[in-house]
């Protein structure tokens, strides 16, 4: 059901020719109200694609119509063409919905410096075929349209007592950093303040997508955005919405995760025994982030060592012989030394856990990532992206 | 003529059956004066093997006597057991030479966590015939013994006025971060304070090895030792000195970039128009760690988007639509926005030279990488290291 499962939204997805295949590649969410509550978060890289810097404008008041979102080119460093492509985009797209134009956000994703006049005349037909073709059911079809080297749609839902979250996303990565540009829309019928939207979001956003770490690499074009109709008309615990949230979030950055180019393992990294929570973060994304670790488990190799070398690049807290590292149940290394022998890990599963313990403190943090394979490094060698 | 090309020094290289293929793998490097100064850099990562816990207090008094180096074995992360083996090989060496134990500094590489009796035993029967060995034409010898993933011996020499550089490395890396264990071993015959050494060496690390940043792994082990004998009798120009020192750090550093793990493109990142060098040193470490834009230069593909991405992470100033890129020679980006046609970019070379002009003053660096190939994860995945 995606972005149409809860009331008040209507969504659609169509084929523009943007990409070469003819797949679909435009799509658009529209809030039918009686709320039109919205907020959104944005890649940290400084360097932001055109829709960035359209939305991150548009979303300020809390007021969002619509989302309009293009597969087939990121309309990213294409100037102030590009820039004036984002928004006749939304422009158009509020024209026929009836709305301002600065109440729509734009996404969009795929190869960078692409956004040329035949570009621009592609991403606007395909607004206005896309708002003919608005369902109430069309949300399935709008998390097909924004796919681009996704190898299944990812929705996600939420049932909340009276209330309903629905989400789609794109892309294997996550805010800050991204493997591939992630695009995410969540909706929602329950009754939310512009403040309690963002405060929802930016919270729900922080434990999920911003733990999703592939491949260390930030995206330009990265957003999230949480649409609010409020058309259940009930308004709901501050705790119970913000857990529905999260789990909304955390389900689908465990499917992007999933989904990774040319990912054959899929590592959660769970950092416990920390001073901090930004200990743990540090920690897990250190390791995230270390090639050779990332090498070693696509070779099924339990490679200890390169845990506790990527440990040491960090200002985290820790005794580099205190430490704990056990791999898939086994503990290989205990207080920084040998513990139980190598061939007892077994690597083989898809699913790899690794498991730190710091003995420094009570706190925690997990963090999730991919293997550095051979058809990582095809798929984004042999394509330009 | 390697660490033996000045005057003073001996050195050895023997086969002690730490590696499994019998190839040599314990090196000794033997200062006979007059002058016994010595000074050394270590690895910034935290985790740090035994060798460096021992050589990091053995260098501090400024003398250096010998330096005792194996391949085949990291000797990190092995406790109390794996530093009591470099604290008694640096006795064993002392006894034999007739020095202090506190004078011998150590280096090991190899896998992380070994470090058993049978390695200890191996180090110290190694070290014994090789001092037995010692021969004032030894540089090549020693610089076989220390190889483990090269594919080459590296030495270089610099021959000043009337004083001599020599010098060996083994591995791709630097210093902090390093693709594999860096280790260094510089020699000269001129003379020069044990503050008067420091102060160079820390000063031409700085601009070579540490400007080589092959995959952004830092290692446990890396050492860079510079021995002076003074038997030239010369007092060199501090300025002489230094640009020699630098030459001999520039040549291995790039003799290191060239014998990287399964790489088949030398980068040079050179940027320019930086606010501060600081600022060059970021954004040309930032590409230079890109998974996504090393995967692109191995697959001959001049993505300069995933460039400005990298920048775009950084905390460097800069203005994502003022910055140029080019790439061997050919401006693909200008001013953030596509320039000349990616089909005009010959990256069939190994040698590949990528332009960043940030446009925000007048520093610049320049960074050696290199790429993201099918080999480096073979590497990395298919042998523990």
């Amino acid at each position: 059901m995606s972005v149409t499962a809860p009331q008040g939204f209507e969504a659609a997805g169509v084929a523009a020719g943007l990409k070469s295949t003819g797949a679909p590649d435009v799509a658009v969410v529209v809030n039918r109200g009686p709320s039109k509550v919205g907020a959104a978060v944005f890649t940290g890289n400084r360097a932001k694609a055109n829709p960035i810097l359209w939305s991150q404008e548009a979303a300020k008041d809390g007021v969002v119509e619509a989302i309009v979102l293009n597969s087939g080119g990121a309309n990213c460093f294409t100037g102030a063409f590009g820039f004036q492509t984002s928004h006749q985009t939304a422009e158009r797209a509020a024209e026929l919905l009836g709305v301002s134009g600065g109440d729509v956000l734009i996404c969009s994703t795929g190869l960078i410096g692409t956004g040329d006049d035949v570009f621009r005349a592609k991403v606007l037909d395909g607004t206005e075929r896309a708002i003919t073709a608005l369902d109430a059911d069309g949300g399935s079809d709008a998390a097909h349209a924004i796919m681009t080297t996704d190898t299944v749609a990812k929705t996600s839902t939420f049932q909340g007592d009276g209330w309903t979250i629905g989400a789609m996303a794109k892309g294997a990565g996550m805010l800050a950093p991204g493997l591939a540009t992630m695009l995410v829309v969540i909706t929602t019928d329950a009754m939310l303040t512009a403040g309690e939207a963002d405060a929802h979001l930016r919270a729900a956003t922080r434990v999920s997508f911003d733990r999703l770490d592939s491949d260390g690499c930030m995206s330009t074009n990265d957003q999230v955005t949480l649409m609010v109709s409020g058309a259940s008309g009930v308004t709901p615990a501050a705790d119970a919405f913000r857990a529905g949230l999260v789990e909304v979030c955390t389900d689908l950055a465990v499917q992007l995760q999933g989904d990774a180019e040319g990912a054959s393992h899929d590592i959660t990294i769970e950092v416990v025994g920390a001073a901090s929570e930004d200990d743990a973060v540090e920690v897990g994304r250190s390791v995230a982030r270390n090639n050779l670790f990332k090498a070693a488990i696509f070779g099924n190799d339990p490679n200890w060592g390169r845990v506790l070398a990527a440990i040491g690049t960090t200002a985290a807290v820790f005794d580099p012989y205190a430490v704990d590292v056990s791999m898939n149940g086994v503990r290989v290394c205990s207080e920084g030394g040998p513990d139980r022998p190598r061939e007892e890990v077994d690597l083989s599963p898809r699913a790899t856990h690794l498991l730190i313990d710091l003995k420094a403190g009570a706190a925690s943090a997990t963090i999730f990532t991919n293997d550095l394979t051979h058809d990582y490094v095809h798929e984004n060698s042999a394509y330009s992206s």
